[in-house]
């Protein structure tokens, strides 16, 4: 039970679209990732997601239209909502979830699935 | 489901140790407090509770010890564990936690506990 810097776990690795886990309450992880480029449009089924915005911009895209997230912006993405997140540049997000949450949603297989992330 | 601004929300209040609810997902809040001043030492008896510092700096005192958390630190203090907030000058705080937790913890007839919160 120590605090810990947001920006400082950023820079412990370089990889893109693969979450690290950096805190846990509640049955809710704290996870952070590198976005860069565009991930896969997805769903959770059962899971509500939290996107912040720590440094950079990124876009997420829905069936109906795009947002677009700015540095100390933030959204909810309820569940059962197709999204598709993507940066042009390289951006830092944290994202907020019950530890149960697969990156790529209700496609487990995807080329771009975690579902073993490391505690940094 | 639009994109919200966290500093942008903390500009709608002025008051201290009033939290604010800014988003929900999975049972949990999103909650914003501007702090000032000296909180009360309390615990919550099942609820896991994350602080983020978004502007200035807090402490958490423990029992045995203080933690100083500055802009861009985070902590979760787990349920059970007595603490109590300060700050120096004013700071903004962003925090999650379940929906059923009380600023004030166990102690719910505190003249600090808010236990109706608008939401923004």
């Amino acid at each position: 039970m120590t605090s810990i810097n947001i920006k400082e776990k950023f820079e412990l690795f370089d990889d893109y679209w693969n979450p690290r886990i950096i805190g846990e309450l509640n049955g809710q992880l704290v996870k952070i990732a590198k976005f860069k480029g565009e991930f896969e449009m997805h769903k959770h089924d059962r899971e509500d997601e939290l996107f912040q915005v720590i440094k950079g911009a990124i876009q997420i895209e829905f069936e109906d239209r795009t947002e677009t997230l700015n540095e100390g912006d933030m959204i909810v993405v309820p569940h059962g909502v197709m999204h598709k997140p993507s940066a042009d540049q390289e951006a830092w997000v944290l994202m907020f979830e019950p530890a149960s949450t697969v990156n790529t949603g209700e496609n487990k297989e995807s080329e771009l699935t975690r579902d073993e992330l490391d505690r940094i």
